[in-house]
């Protein structure tokens, strides 16, 4: 794969584990690396929202892309979170994932405050500017100003380091805008949807694929579901999206986030620990009531077993033609 | 067509014609209506938010609905804004529009005060077991309470009259959330999208069809749109929405709603009177300067020719191939 | 009282009382008037908000101003909502209630459209052009299209008619603004505040009175209020402000708006009827259940008696002095 | 000050001076600290969103607080702003402030994402029951989790190291229902606000002070502000306020926040530096018209002098006496 050519397919912006005292779990990342690539994910996405980013310190957050980077070992390509506190510590980190050989980086917009457009297109200018490695900017206005058609169009004219966006504001018109105004110019220029309850639906307006974190619970379906489009199967395609939106509203909704999606991750035999978000009894209670309800919508995708070592690229095929067949 | 039947394709939510003295022109909304119905809309919707409904008297929009039916002879189905001050007036409106001969009524949820999901369950409920003609739901969250998935369900499963939802809310998960919590138990349930910026995805998605402001000034397009849907060619309806959402895009952001469509109707021959929303003059200039650039797009999608007269069925299937073949 | 002269003081807007059949109950709205006026009100403001103008048709709206007007004999100053479907019915209705005799109209900035300021701006001023009565502004953005500061300005610069704003916003430093900006060129502006819970902030601020609720059901209390600021007495304001806040509260979100403040004035012995918007038994329930608490918090700020006849001036001299002498 | 006294007065969340290099400017900021207790505040807090906190690095942010507890050599009580990416090192930082002799720590509620009432409440008391220094809550719904009144309440009754809550949301209200359900049961809770445009209404609602922006650039303006109210001469108090607002909306409109303070800072002579926010040039341009504006604004509020080495106590109380009298 060459600088030139568009990330596309089911990127999963992966859990970041942690053991009993709270640190970063090696172990279970490496082997849930393993696991997602097996089952068919087509690139990793650490240090994303759902990869807790800025509940990490710098270090953990670089030492949690070497981990990936290392464990994946070029099967897959890989996005690297690296937004950071400020422009210059943000380069510094974009410079050091660049060399552990990442694909590209993702940065969200600057939170907290609320940039105005022209904010955002000079924090990222200055970033773009400075690089060596390629940038997908992350639109995801629910927790960071918001990055609109506009500014993306200037940026992605502006500077060739830009390769692609990543937006999970599920706003389906407003992505069909972004497209119809830079792939005439960038045909190199990567579109990929962070909203899983509309992933069928901007794969068909155009989108080279998605980073969604049901990717980390069902990658058999997801995968399915990319592919399903790819071959111009549209109605088996929504009906799986059919399928996979009422367990991504009951991940989504089930305690903070992503605290679903680790019950999520648990139900396929992964056990990422508890977060670092303290709990309340009451929240705790209210988790593992969604656990089983989680559970069964899990089970139900993915076929039976949950150990991960009893899977194989074979059996996906199986459970991807299954699923395909039962529609 | 019986009243078990589903309500599909396209339906027109028309615009309202004045006078120069601001009064309803009968005239030329007879004229529209049949250039509506011949160039292949599949229904009407007159006293929607396009039609202005909330700024005409309750005696003007019983005409309206009145001249509406009459035009339109049976030729197609007429889906009838019913909403008036309070339930008792509206069921009123809704028992003069079943006798008029209308396929359905549409009530928007109670507007200005934010009511509670419970309360309008309560609005709606009142009404439905009150009246003898099918009413839809009209979902509309910018400008009326929003009517959330679970109220409809319950609305579904409470009231026979109450047939289908218009949602207009452009939120394609929640649409799904609705078709999927409702069509199992009633097949003959009708979803309708009002959201013209995502009409492709919505049929996809399972819609019955669309009441969508562009029809009134590009009816051809819309109708090919849903043809294409209907026929499985899912390229080509996303071509044709990729030329829609500019279109869209410049009437709905020109003026004060519906003032950009009024200008697209204008640019098809149609002159609908300024409005009862005063303008300014600063208004009015602007409203100048977008116009030629909705003209250029209409032009673009509706073929060469404005004139009423000059287009028959024929026609329309013309340019329907000839859009369907250049994509 | 000429018609330069600001308006001010504690003006109610009082609830509109329905018979069983949903009528308009007159004798009810009479003896309320007195019983308002015996109390200290200011003023009355039919057809506002707690009025439910919206849910009355436009013929009922005018008899509403003729019963309020009839029964105040001159006694307060009367602000009659004036809102109608369009400009031109605004219009007749301002004429109309002019001609009955009213201090002036309220008129509430257009609703369900969400306007721009410029379109705002337009509306009210082809209604202060056309009308001979003194015209207050209504800014209520949860309810409708907001007003901002600078459209307020032009607005008092350029009608005449336009006397005054009531703001329900509650929005402290945009009260200020709007009073920095006007009143040093237009000293005969009426400002007044329609949020109940900043009431003594606000008329510390500058305002001129307010449009309260809450005066609807402890007159006394709001009166209260208003002399102690005039007087000075600040502390005594403020104390007496964190009483009114949990009745405000309690009322505010008991069922549908203004359902609470109908239980307020049961309280004070005064039957105000169900109210136009249905309500299902889980919603008359949780009313039920809220009946008790606002009676608790009603008759503790009022005073022993609910008994509309048993009250007269001296009682609520002897009220205030009692709660004033508390604090 | 023992632990037990309520923090009052105005505390300045101060801006972090930069030098060209874009590090922490330690001369700048001590030279700052002096000017800003000569000129009288009650208080310093580094590390606040004015101060910009979320751009420095952990270890800046400790270094930052270290040079204002050291410049501040007990003059006055130090706020120090003490969010990490997480609960762990949140608990580090607020022990090691505390050992730097801080006066309380304060913590905003988490951001980015936005946590229900439950998971706010989970976060502040592992803190609080880790801390062996005094907290209070940072409520700033604009960029952060809101921290709702139930959720005050159930912190201030349950941990008593949460000693207050810094409130920058503005709504006076709601500030008034905090202070009504805890100070009758925590007497020594504090209560500031950090919305300037509403300082007054707040210190007479029963703030013990606020955390103001503004303090940074006229200190002697809301100094003054806070003697008059506590000296029951509210309506000088109110006058301050109306010469108060524009200054602040000057600053807070111009440019990314805090640019505009920065500016302000300017005109009274201190260079803060360019900020860590790269800016575009046409942001630079419209920073350069505001400051103008904002410089005109200052010298008229804060005297003749902008020299940091000429003005004295004495200075400032002829400055508060002059402005008294001019009111």
């Amino acid at each position: 794969m060459t600088s030139n050519s568009r990330i596309s397919g089911i990127l999963t912006p992966n859990l970041t584990p942690v053991d009993a005292r709270g640190h970063v779990d090696e172990d279970c990342l490496r082997g849930y690396v393993d696991w997602l690539i097996e089952r068919g994910v087509d690139g990793l996405y650490p240090n994303g929202s759902t990869g807790e980013f800025i509940r990490f310190t710098p270090e953990e957050r670089r030492r949690i892309v070497r981990v990936v980077v290392d464990q994946t070992r070029g099967r897959v390509p890989i996005l690297a979170g690296a937004a950071e506190a400020n422009a210059r510590e943000t380069i510094d980190a974009c410079q050091a994932y660049g060399e552990m050989g990442v694909r590209a980086v993702a940065i969200v917009a600057p939170y907290y405050y609320r940039l105005s457009p022209e904010g955002v297109y000079a924090y990222f200018r200055e970033i773009a500017d400075a690089v060596s490695v390629d940038v997908t900017l992350y639109n995801i206005p629910l927790f960071a100003s918001p990055i609109d058609v506009e500014t993306v169009r200037r940026l992605a004219f502006d500077c060739p380091r830009v390769v692609g966006i990543k937006d999970s504001s599920g706003d389906l018109p407003n992505m069909m805008r972004m497209i119809q105004s830079i792939r005439p110019q960038r045909d190199d220029f990567t579109f990929l949807t962070g909203w899983d309850a509309a992933l069928v639906p901007m794969l068909i307006a155009g989108c080279d694929g998605g980073t969604n974190a049901t990717s980390g619970v069902v990658p058999e379906l997801t995968h399915a579901i990319y592919q399903a489009v790819q071959d111009g199967h549209i109605e088996a395609a929504m009906q799986m999206q059919y399928q996979l939106l009422p367990l991504f509203d009951a991940m989504i909704s089930s305690g903070e986030f992503p605290e679903g999606f680790r019950q999520g991750a648990r139900a396929r035999g992964w056990e990422m620990g508890s977060g670092r978000q303290p709990k309340t009894a009451q929240q705790q209670a209210a988790i593992d009531q969604a656990k089983s309800e989680i559970e069964r919508l899990v089970q139900q995708l993915s076929g039976a077993t949950t150990s991960p070592a009893a899977d194989d690229i074979q059996t996906i095929n199986a459970i991807v033609r299954r699923v395909l067949e039962q529609l």
